[in-house]
């Protein structure tokens, strides 16, 4: 249970609901909220009702735990967070693009893939130099070089660099090239990372789990947000179903219920969600005007080539033509996607 | 396994073909094919591979049972299908809207959202008039007086009308006054259903099992279409995913797959894909730029007062904004949407 | 909302109930319930609550709608349901075995397969012959015929004869062989067939649908019951997971869980739960030790050669082979299963 | 791919392998195998099939990715493992009970709970000190002072100890304590930690994750054993299913599956599987004749106070009470239980 405080309580007020939830036996810790201190419940041993709790002086509200997303919940900060980073806003309303390979593999690549992200009006150049492969015998990544590559292209084009981090002993060294830190959906409870993550200044993008519900989903970006760091993007990639015949399932309406629940902005990544790249721009066209604060994509100048999943890259050409329809597409849900 | 004949085969060909594959011990039956005859095994006993079988002359193709689905597959006709009723298309370049109340509950009802549908250019009225409700105590539909009141609604308003039947005993009355049958999800595999709607001369909408895979999806379209009745219009209305805080989960990029497979329309149902009217419009817009050839949308003039399925029904005005939408958003995909 | 009754109420109570109930606007019927008649609700305009329902005179309790299945519920019929039919027993202590093939093929067949089925001491000989086939061009079953030599061969071997019914139109030919009727899990929710069902007077096998929860489940059931048909069996035959290398995911949870919701005998399928003839045996064990009533097992002299389900079959002497683990298995959770 | 040596090859016959295979464009890098080397294939730009690669000198087998998990996979490996630490074995005859709290919460608790578990004849103290929380805000262990409680209640009572590691950098000091280290579910796909736990010499229960198929987690444990560390147990804990009453369901028939995929241990964690004490028990029957080569159990002596996971725990006398169970049903199977 959280015990969000009055705005506006006195220090003699807290001290005296602190006493009284004592003789009650409440354990509990103070923490800062989104708006004002709340006290985190640790033990309840007399079983005090969330009705019991709001109704002492100097508490606001009390949440059962299935809310305990305070620093996530909407509830907690109705306006949505608009996340500042290097001149690039997400969750404004400008439609963000972010794009690149799978895999950092070379200084070709990635200038091939530079070159069509900013192309298409794109603002982030994503790619990973640490992969999370199912198999041992998969490329894993070129890592501390692959870094190197990735920062050149993007630098060489005005892009952000966005690269995954695979776990707490990473951290620093892709926090040393990153302008975004990518958490993937296998690591979506990677709690150790995602308690690391909190504690430095750059933003997170957090993808959702292929299993998560969006409770879980929310709590995890929690563990960032509690640590003290603010700038959490979360990212829509597309839940295990059963059909076989996706790789994963899109799950749309979810972008809707995240941006009901959460003031944190949204991206959707077609290519993860269904994991064949002819699917890739009919989706990306649905999320675009169902909500999403932006798109994130997998382009590869040469996708049978790809050292990771090839299957659902998209070409360059593939991407100034989505880029096209986004123009087109994003005004009727009152937002914009700028000229390259 | 299917063998599908060469177009031009000669009869004294077809003859040699059919005693050597008899001599073979392979068991068949000849049916008319959508390009020409094919021959259905039901018994091979040697094991002929799909390849030998392609060697011998005559044979067009053999076809795996994975792909059984004869008539609806879009290899055996690759032009998409264009399904004309009264007046309208389904499956061409015009998208097709069809909206109404979930079920029919009085002439007021019925002719308020009638006003709506034609007023937002849409071409059919749905609503049922027997109702497969999971509860046996929920209200159960009108029945032949739900089915006259539907009637005269459409007629008044130049629309066509759409109402679902549960079973064989029922079809003769509701297919007296529907111009398009509908099937529901709970029947997508009620076959003797299907085998009788093989054998009347309407349009018959069938909608994906809530379970079921694109494949059983097809094979029970084929029972449809087998039975000799080619008018089949798919409709995606969700899938059941591991998240319960959504009533289904909208598989949007089967469309684009279904559209791949089969030659026959598909539409998309958000209302049944989300069970909350709040999610209906962002993915009703998703669906109309994701390929797909209209929507099935619940409408009512009071959802907190209809009989069943309240919840996800969404206002007339809600439905005249989303028809703006709509003519906005479907020429980026290269559709129309007609003025009312 | 089902407004329960207190056993003695009086008549000039309970009409003075309906009284009260009438000018607040709640509209209901009365019908028989398990314990005394019920009240169900059908609109109940002012809101009242249950636990307002509850404060009336007469009003023994109030169940909201997610517990409607008033006649399947456990709670409204403490002690387990034992159904008999035939000096056969489900439900009470003794462990119940039904076998058989899929599809009734033949003479042959069903002699070989009634021979094993007494031979390993089951009760009941299953059979389809009209057969729910995924695909139009798979064998649909030899009807009437059918029906004629499944009874014959139950008879000889002093078994009882389940059979499945695809829909009402079938029912009375059907009924006419069978002691026990089977509805499948496609037809889970095939409500004109169930309310059929009520209105007959023998057992139903009632089987989960394969991505049904239990409230739907025992809710399907209610159909049936509340019809008048109290001898309802279920029976749990998996459910549709992610996993696409098992047919469905046996969810043996769901038996004890079932048990605690309902009164009603649940058996358990392990053939159509994985589809897959060796993984039977050791599920079959599984369910043996979980609480289930009992077993519905495939079997079939001819596994290879089966017109329907082979691949999940197993062969007569792994039924007696399960017999004997069953008679070692079966104390531990307090039941038996006789010798043969 | 993986090519598979020919146990006999000789160095000059394996170099002109390597050298053909280099001829031919095929990236590979050589490493052993459990029955001599492989050849892993990093690229094979020639496109050369598994067919054309065994017909190739000294190749024995040349496996597809989909097989990838080479020292896992059962057919390199026929005879099944037996994994040894401390005296006491999984996976060969003898049914392994590992049992203990959740989460370690303190030194009375973890004597109670060894007690129980030895006079139950289990061999293995569980119990978390770093717990995987999904709420931030939930206790998150007692780190290295519940390492030391743990260590000197399982010392006590003639126990192995078994506690989770979360990352790679909490490795060292859990392995400082504990004989058996666990992976948890949602650390399944956690690379760096799998690699890390290949770099050690102690053995590692790896649990399935909540939504991975057999062969994602079969190339998980290929990640610990190619890492050189071939003691590796294998463990079902229920995968998440559409049906929200259940936390998960119990995936019994995978066990069979697994068994036949791989050489190496399967035990079932019946209380993460289904989340609700009362329904432990019937499931943990139920794996044991499924073919397990053990059991996982939470028990907690006072389950209500349970820092962690109370409703699933079941209390000292239900583990006694299963013991019993236990040693009249695994003999069924082929399987010793020994007295306490």
């Amino acid at each position: 249970m959280i015990i969000v405080l009055d705005p506006g309580i006195r220090q003699a007020e807290r001290e005296a609901l602190e006493a009284h939830l004592a003789g009650r036996g409440v354990a509990h810790r103070r923490e800062p909220g989104p708006r004002g201190d709340v006290l985190v419940v640790t033990a309840n041993p007399s079983g005090l009702t969330p009705e019991q709790l709001e109704s002492l002086p100097g508490v606001a509200r009390a949440l059962p735990s299935a809310t305990e997303f305070v620093h996530a919940s909407r509830e907690m900060h109705p306006a949505g967070s608009v996340i500042h980073v290097g001149g690039v806003t997400a969750g404004g309303g400008e439609f963000l693009l972010a794009a690149g390979p799978c895999a950092v593999e070379g200084p070709g690549q990635m200038e091939a893939c530079a070159t069509a992200v900013a192309a298409a009006g794109g603002k982030i150049l994503r790619g990973g130099s640490f992969k999370p492969r199912t198999s041992p015998y998969s490329f894993q990544g070129l890592g501390r070089e692959g870094l190197e590559i990735h920062r050149g292209a993007a630098d060489r084009h005005g892009l952000l660099m966005m690269s995954e981090v695979l776990d707490r002993e990473d951290l620093p060294m892709v926090a040393e090239f990153a302008d975004i830190l990518q958490v993937g959906s296998r690591n979506m409870q990677n709690f150790p990372l995602l308690k690391a993550l909190g504690g430095i200044r750059k933003p997170v993008l957090l993808k959702r789990g292929l299993a998560a519900t969006r409770e879980e989903f929310l709590l995890a970006a929690e563990y960032i947000l509690s640590g003290g760091n603010s700038d959490v993007i979360l990212c829509e990639r597309g839940i295990r179903s059963f059909d076989p015949s996706l790789r994963n399932s899109l799950d749309l309406a979810s972008v809707v219920l995240l941006k009901e629940m959460t003031h944190l902005p949204v991206l959707v990544d077609p290519s993860h969600a269904t994991g064949q790249s002819r699917l890739v721009l009919p989706m990306a066209r649905a999320a675009a005007v169902s909500g999403a604060d932006g798109l994130l994509l997998e382009v590869h100048p040469d996708p049978a080539g790809a050292l990771s999943d090839g299957p659902q890259a998209i070409l360059p050409e593939d991407l100034i033509r989505l880029s096209a329809d986004l123009r087109a597409l994003v005004p009727v849900v009152g937002r914009t996607f700028g000229a390259p």
